[in-house]
């Protein structure tokens, strides 16, 4: 574990905390819905609030106070509404800590605790950002509540890497054969609850939308029978995530109703991943991040078939917003 | 006011409450997020989640308790996960309270208050399930931390279907042209923040997709340039709200991005209403009601010109799932 995650959760010890802001934009706020699902599931006491920016900046929540911990993120740490957010948080009395890839970035400035993560894939998945995410909630409710979770986390995330590559090479024929498929479609619908939902949100909106400009919405499989199923036909498009969290049962219904009424369903399953040395006790927690890497192994495979680089922006870092 | 809110918020100074969970499905979850915006920023204490039921169901918040209060909402009292989080809501010793069309449902036997709310066009607006939701949480916060914005509301609700109804007067003939206008899209994005996130998110799922199987999603203004704002064309449309709340900067800068960028942009701007009897204190929870009614309108038009009414279905209540 990095040594600025420790002293974070030093500073943690130190500081009574009764609620916890999960804080971000786009990629960053999606790696944080799982952390969010922790806290509603483990914490006896501290309540969580997950926002954009730039949302928490004008919705300016009115128990935000010297009890908050407030955790950011932003991968260059220049995202300005974020580092907006860190100052706004910390003039406010709460506790800051920021995740950046740069130590040097306004965002790293801003926060009285900064952790820069390495999500090169030579590194240890504890240090990767998503993975922080949880080393700092479960170590958060170790300090506060008793919760007994936070070694089986650090093991389990110390074996995943491995674990990971092993599947994604298993993954990379589909993948190539998946890019083929859909290459050409115009719209494609995500679909996850619970633990996954965040990774849902990330593969639409940062995959899809801003990368390869398909239209796509990260649909809560609770909510999708209550509307979105309606676009349903047997030419739409929709990745189905199967996860192990508890909301496992709300996948595995709309997944089932768009096998029946859809033709063009992906679904990426965590029980088909080998994930044996992953402590039962977070497994539900963890199994997204075996899921992302396999969509990030598609996205790389559909950006190719597509000729469309990943890197590919019409306006993000190209004009003024 | 109803009697039965009446005694819901009698119910409410007996108790001790210190988090509300907003749990519903689709559209009937959609009306509850201006309550989950009044409660963060109004609430001093009082701590707040929003949930689609079966998540909550299987999400099993461990801070559920006896000093919950449990609101949910379902049209015909039927939806089934609904019903169900009611059931577990009180056994886990919350205090429940139905919002529902039909108090013989089985949502309406489930909760222990239940308020039978009437949204016909000739109620008054006092008794739309959508004001209703602001009477109990500023009825709340009243009794618990003395907010004096609740008599403000009521008096506000009292004239707002008499305003609402001279706008939607006005907005026919240019609900009828975006109807001719827009009848052919395959995607049509809705866009808002803060108070008015709800009503975006209405009209993608419940409007677009499920009524006119378009394909939709509700892009918070403040995630739009973190990712989806890339799908922008000259040719893509967006539907973008601006209401009055305190997150009106995000919704403007996003209206002027896509209007530099895109040619297809419906505007519905809460501030070219005239809602001069609204209360200030409460205007910019009170706006996205008028907003939504005009959104109806222009889905009512968009339908005839599609000769696709709202009320087609191929799934819902129609097969199994």
């Amino acid at each position: 574990m990095l040594a600025d995650v420790q002293k974070a959760l030093d500073a943690f010890k130190q500081r009574d905390i009764t609620r916890v802001f999960l804080v971000a934009c786009g990629g960053s706020s999606s790696l944080m819905y799982s952390s969010k699902y922790v806290l509603d599931r483990e914490s006896e006491n501290i309540d969580s609030y997950l926002y954009s920016s730039n949302e928490f900046l004008h919705r300016n929540p009115k128990k935000l106070n010297e009890k908050s911990l407030v955790i950011l993120c932003s991968h260059f740490g220049k995202t300005p509404e974020t580092v907006e957010a860190a100052l706004f948080a910390r003039d406010k009395g709460a506790l800051t800590v920021g995740l950046t890839f740069d130590g040097d970035s306004p965002l790293a400035k801003a926060v009285e605790h900064v952790i820069v993560y390495d999500d090169r894939e030579s590194a240890s998945y504890l240090n990767e950002s998503s993975a922080i995410m949880l080393e700092l909630v479960f170590g958060l409710l170790a300090a506060k509540e008793g919760n007994g979770k936070f070694m089986d986390l650090i093991s389990s995330l110390e074996d995943l890497r491995s674990l990971i590559d092993i599947e994604k090479a298993k993954f990379l024929p589909l993948a190539q054969e998946l890019a083929k498929s859909y290459k050409n479609e115009k719209v494609i619908y995500t679909m996850g609850s619970g633990a996954n939902y965040g990774i849902a949100y990330w593969f639409a909106i940062c995959i899809l939308m801003e990368m390869q400009w398909i239209h796509s919405h990260a649909i809560h499989a609770g909510e999708y029978f209550h509307g979105p199923f309606e676009v349903l036909d047997k030419n739409v498009p929709f990745i189905v995530l199967l996860g192990l969290d508890e909301t496992r049962p709300l996948e595995e219904r709309s997944l089932e109703f768009t096998q029946n009424y859809g033709e063009r369903v992906i679904v990426l399953d965590a029980k088909a991943l080998n994930l044996t040395t992953i402590a039962d006790s977070v497994k539900g927690y963890i199994a997204p991040f075996a899921l992302q890497a396999l969509l990030r192994q598609f996205a790389d495979e559909l950006a190719k078939e597509r000729n469309h680089p990943l890197s590919t922006r019409r306006y993000m870092w190209k004009v003024p917003y």
